[in-house]
């Protein structure tokens, strides 16, 4: 495996247009320059998932472009590894063919080329209505691991628990994650159940086993695995991008109460394995490679990174500008037509740890990471107030509720609360991309509707 | 989903015999009242894995006797089930296909039947023996959870962490569990490299990056979860024996000096993921129904277990009576022709919690369990010195080395150590039945050799 950087190459040309003309449009978030991964099935229909690249309100049929033979090389290595209902195959790959692959889709969907009324004739046939489409968990996620790697989020939650030393002495040294649950990561759009559990009321002796009342969500950006190492190999940092197949947005539901009650000495377990849901979108790092910046700015009296997560492309670019925000819509909301109201935004340059951190130190102790697997970020909380990417900080543990423009307030989540998470970039000089949305709705606990 | 019990039937007679004589032997793993379920393949040959049932030194062929045609009803809808490379497919039916095929297979090995001769003609041609084959991860492990169920473990781990308050507040109420890592579960007999990571040396400010000193196993068992649950749906504690298909030996190497520096707050990760062995065979529940016991016995002040993690059925025979031990064989003791040398021995009927308990706790938030999940016990510790299951507790920190024959000493273990885990019940009337073995040795961390 050799590195592979993504220069800034015409398929970022942040003028280039799409013959499908929603992708034009301005905040569109799958201009041509995205060409985002997922899986689809037509609503209702039963049928095998299938891959596809999202243009505009469109989804583009991968397989089905490929029976019409347009693509050769390694672009058509690629495209026969998206015939399977989930993208592993492609992810297995590596930057080499992912490439090639963006590359021919950016030439196929263009406008202006001389080619153009050709491409359309191949492949128009091969493009499906987003709003026509049921969109599916990308990947067969063979392990979900959940990092910690806002220094916000870290030192919010410290503050809470521990006033006075509220970031542990391993923080600014090792990026702190922890195994989730892929049994229970759900697509966009899956209703959330709120769960049972054990949780000690404030003050009682005996614990209760109820449903939470406490429920949050996080804020959170996942990156799925390429082609991975294997059991005892390593992935050193200069090349930990080649095996990053690209992000998505990640709502790692949190029972707060339960979690609390539970987490010591061995983490969090049933308080977030009850539902994660995932955007279906995958966005690549080569669509992402205008945006990357240095990473998050360590203070003067920081440690540096110990040497085997260091190095000079870290350095320069190790950061990617993303813009995050959290939306809700509740029940009352919906009855008087308002739509979603914004509850905070952040940036994922604010993480500590960059995402060939995280990869790098995940394998650095031999632990096979395998292609689809999912890493996500932790809760991506920024510097100020409206940064808090969860409700247990926004409303400061329940201590500072938060108001919305219904005049209700929010401690944590109520049933019938929508959460809907957005990701994008922008960059003068380059096409704004976004990430779609993550959604999910607060449905009852079992025996409570 | 009714419960099913497995009444001491037929297939438990502690004097039936098989027409193969491997497994009439005194002290044999494998009786044909085991007919323990596992996955091989031929060593060497490429080929596709099987599924087959251990009887004596042999291997019974499942495919191949279905190809024979021998099965009918729920029993042929078991073997159907057992023709791909992983025990998935055969998990996922339930109790009464998996008791209809281990019924045949008793009257097809027995001996002194009438029809004994046309039983061998018709499978004999379908067993392989054991020492020809490669045995391989019985299923396709799509989670693992561990859990810290015993509280003899528990408590010693913590008094020397905390010496004043040793169980945390939660123990007695809360069956305290993590997820692990699902990609490096490998199978017995695979090597264990020592895996490098960040530790602080004592009295350090700083971490160090380098290979782990203080590597260790951990002797647990494994549930095997048969049909499982949706997503949202919970798993009854009535109904939950029949969600388990069987239990293996497992393994979970730990690097002790890492876990102390990465584990707050969010638990073990990079200390526990480089590898966990599980032992070839699953014996099913069936199988085990002779050697069930009431469970561990709380003491009066403990609180009872919250009412769904309690019942009659519990109370009655929650236990398993399976003897469980540790050995060790180093390079000086193989060079000098000894054999492995007991460490421990404990039993899975001293856990706090019981396997039925640790699956509907595990449910209880409508996580939902899928066919072939792992879900371990934690290291079960006895109440003595010599139950100690790792080596953190048995050389209690390194301040107590243990001495091996060789006079060599043992705080944590070394390159070319091999750790050997073994389980079996015996009870008057019924026959003995053993897990085989679990196996795994140290080889030298990367860049060390």
């Amino acid at each position: 495996m050799t590195i592979v950087r993504y220069d800034i190459n015409h398929t970022h040309d942040g003028a280039a247009a799409s013959w499908v003309e929603s992708a034009n449009l301005p905040g569109a978030d799958f201009p041509i320059q995205n060409l985002p991964f997922g899986v689809f099935r037509r609503v209702g229909s039963g049928e095998t998932a299938r891959v596809g690249v999202a243009i505009g309100d469109a989804v583009l049929d991968i397989a089905a472009c490929d029976d019409r033979g347009v693509f050769t090389g390694a672009a058509a290595v690629a495209a026969r590894a998206c015939r399977g209902s989930a993208l592993n195959a492609l992810m297995a790959l590596g930057p080499r063919q992912w490439s090639a692959l963006r590359a021919r889709l950016f030439e196929l969907l263009g406008s202006g080329r001389a080619e153009e009324v050709t491409h359309r004739e191949q492949v128009s046939p091969c493009l499906v209505a987003q709003a026509d489409l049921e969109l599916l968990v990308p990947a067969d996620i063979g392990d979900y691991t959940d990092f910690y790697a806002s220094v916000f989020h870290a030192t919010n939650v410290g503050r809470m628990l521990r006033p006075d030393n509220p970031l542990l002495p391993n923080y600014k040294y090792v990026p702190i994650g922890y195994h989730g649950r892929a049994s229970s990561v759900v697509a966009s759009g899956t209703p959330v159940r709120r769960p049972l559990g054990q949780t000690r009321p404030e003050g009682a002796d005996a614990p209760i086993f109820g449903p939470s009342r406490r429920l949050d969500y996080e804020l959170e950006v996942g990156a799925f695995i390429g082609p991975g190492n294997g059991l005892g190999e390593v992935i050193p940092h200069d090349v930990a991008e080649a095996h990053v197949f690209g992000l998505c947005l990640v709502n790692d539901w949190s029972a707060r109460d339960v979690q609390q009650w539970e987490y010591q000495p061995l983490g969090p377990f049933l308080a977030k394995n009850f539902a994660t849901t995932v955007s279906p979108w995958v966005v690549t790092l080569e669509a992402l490679a205008p945006y990357r910046v240095p990473p998050f700015e360590r203070a003067t009296d920081d440690p540096r990174p110990l040497p085997y997560l260091d190095g000079p492309e870290y350095r320069a670019r190790g950061g990617i500008d993303l813009h995050l925000e959290v939306w809700i819509l509740t029940e009352q909301m919906r009855a008087q037509g308002l739509g979603p109201h914004r509850l905070s935004r952040s940036n994922l340059r604010d993480l500590y740890w960059t995402v060939s951190q995280l990869v790098t130190h995940h394998a650095s102790n031999g632990c096979n990471l395998r292609p689809g697997d999912l890493v996500a970020s932790g809760t991506v909380s920024g510097p100020d107030r409206d940064g808090r990417g969860c409700l247990l900080e926004l409303a400061w543990r329940g201590t500072e509720p938060v108001v919305l423009p219904t005049g209700e307030t929010r401690r944590f989540l109520e049933d019938g609360d929508e959460i809907v998470l957005r990701g994008y970039c922008h960059q003068r000089g380059f096409a704004r991309i976004g990430f779609g949305e993550c959604r999910g709705r607060v449905v009852p606990a079992p025996g409570v509707e």
